[in-house]
């Protein structure tokens, strides 16, 4: 039930071999070389403890976001702060967008606390639309965004996010906007919630170096909100030191790393729209890709087996609240490893 | 309020340069190379998600426990554990030694539990004793101990273990035994509570690599308990991917090193009466230690800050539920450091 994405050591149980993974959506070009290089050094001296309030990245994205430190907490991934956020605020219901990522509603779960969906339609590309605005109300604790959407992709426009910030603050809701793919999109900036920070103590800002810094095993992620008192109870729901120090330097190298961002988003607009469109060849129902993954729908929902016994891994999306097995997500990846993709699809379509 | 020890940044802040750290109870031989090589060996491809199960860790942290795979649960150190452990078991009232660990009653706090304190006396030298059976009633949801210790460095029994785990069984209490600091006894293989798993599936031992392997800026801990129900309700309060791909290289490397444990013990065996003597000669009350560091008492309340000045950290126990600032606790170290502190110890009494 809990199965995501990227799980290469449950794959070579399974399959025998390690994939050609399609399965997680992490950078292609992989480990940025001034990343690797910060953890090497930081490697020898690995014995102390962490620093527990992350003093210099936290001063770094600082100075890169145009935020105050005090508006930012460090966590170990994204995934750390999901269920730091749950168990601080701890709303007794809280409103998702169903199809998006699961650990919003896992820490939900794990917290006690009640999820009510509101369902996309397939009908309408699973598009966010102002139908939620409704759905937002009173008594609804907690919102989750996924800005682009996990795993369909989709991006909320920024009019729509505005309305939907403000209509939480008038009802007491908070609302957490998770940016983590939001680094691979044409126009990262100006999609971002972090514009609507200063404004609402109410909006939680989620974004990570997982992604887009290629570090989904070092596990950096990081959390904006205006309110700094807000933030000290999220940090007090978990242990001190849950940023390694390996995690610190890493992402402190990381934020330094602009050609390398640029690289990828270079390499995204040639690549998005050349698998988008070879997937649509196939046959396939292709989603409007935004992020470095692509959404698709298939008529065949034996195609994820398929393409493992190919040693090709994608990402089947039947467990999916609002979608079954005939949905499958792919991370876009370099050129060649995209022509073995499709070539294994053909193969199996 | 949460302050710890090995608090490195805080005190380059407070006194401009790093401190010669006694503050942190971690091993003082450093980070063993061959943990040093498997990360740097791993950083390559930290691009990848950790394995979320940690399959290849733990089926070699069962080889070394003689305990089955599925009994291991692996965690971003310790602590994270303990918070999991709270949220998924979640006692409505938890009984505590004091003094004893501070997360543990951080983590209760932070769930909303109650937690009722057991005190340790000055006049006993802090040693558990049979006082506490009768504190272990029905109704009480949790009982945490740590052994040794930690700030005092006493050492329970293995007959008093043996009859508060009994007691705990008996009254539906979950016994959560902390050995974070075993390892750095005499005789950690007869002290540990693991031998009392198979016939207790309400007890929890919790061990980690950071502090015998000298990876506490790695980030390794593991819980063990034969219930697998149990681990797993515990793995599910908290996101899939805590334990970093580079924990668990470094993870696998330290299992190997045994000759670094026996030189640490070696060290230790030296270290320990010279450190414990020299603060004695001192006129300090200084408590029997029986781990990798020396809990001790001084009329002065401001020594920590008169070493401070001198550069050298030590771990002031002031804000420790049962102590006042006149405790204080300090990391045993190689020999030249452990000069250093005797002699500006010597200046500041």
């Amino acid at each position: 039930m809990r199965a995501h994405g990227g799980d290469r050591q449950g794959f070579l149980e399974e399959f025998g071999k390690e994939p050609i993974d399609f399965s997680a959506n992490v950078n292609p070009l992989g480990v940025p070389e001034g990343v690797r290089r910060a953890i090497v050094d930081a490697a020898a001296s690995a014995d102390a403890y962490p620093d527990p309030r992350c003093g210099r990245l936290r001063a770094a994205l600082s100075a890169k976001l145009k935020l105050p430190p005090e508006w930012i907490l460090c966590g170990n991934g994204a995934a750390d702060l999901i269920f730091r956020i749950v168990y601080a605020l701890h709303p007794k219901r809280a409103l998702l967008p169903a199809p998006t990522f699961m650990e919003y509603g896992q820490a939900l779960r794990a917290a006690g606390c009640a999820a009510q969906y509101h369902m996309l339609s397939a009908g309408n590309a699973f598009r966010m639309d102002d139908s939620i605005l409704k759905n937002i109300v009173p008594g609804i604790g907690m919102l989750f965004l996924c800005n682009p959407n996990n795993p369909t992709g989709a991006l909320l426009s920024k009019g729509l996010l505005a309305r939907v910030a403000a209509r939480c603050r008038e009802c007491g809701v908070w609302l957490v906007v998770d940016e983590c793919f939001l680094s691979f999109t044409r126009a990262p900036g100006q999609e971002s919630a972090k514009t609507l920070l200063e404004g609402n103590p109410r909006l939680l800002v989620l974004d990570a170096f997982t992604k887009i810094y290629g570090m989904a095993g070092v596990r950096l992620g990081y959390l904006m909100c205006r309110d700094a008192k807000t933030l000290e109870g999220i940090d007090l729901a978990g242990q001190p030191w849950a940023v390694s120090s390996l995690a610190q330097a890493a992402g402190l190298a990381a934020l330094a790393q602009d050609g390398y961002v640029k690289k990828t988003l270079k390499l995204l607009a040639g690549e998005r729209p050349f698998l988008r469109d070879g997937l649509a060849a196939l046959g396939l129902r292709v989603f409007e890709p935004e992020a470095n993954y692509i959404f698709f729908q298939a008529k065949d929902w034996q195609l994820k087996n398929s393409l493992a016994r190919r040693g090709v891994a994608v990402r089947g999306c039947g467990n999916y609240v609002g979608l079954d097995d005939t949905y499958y997500r792919v991370a876009i990846r370099t050129r060649m490893e995209n022509e073995i993709l499709l070539a294994a699809m053909a193969e199996c379509l």
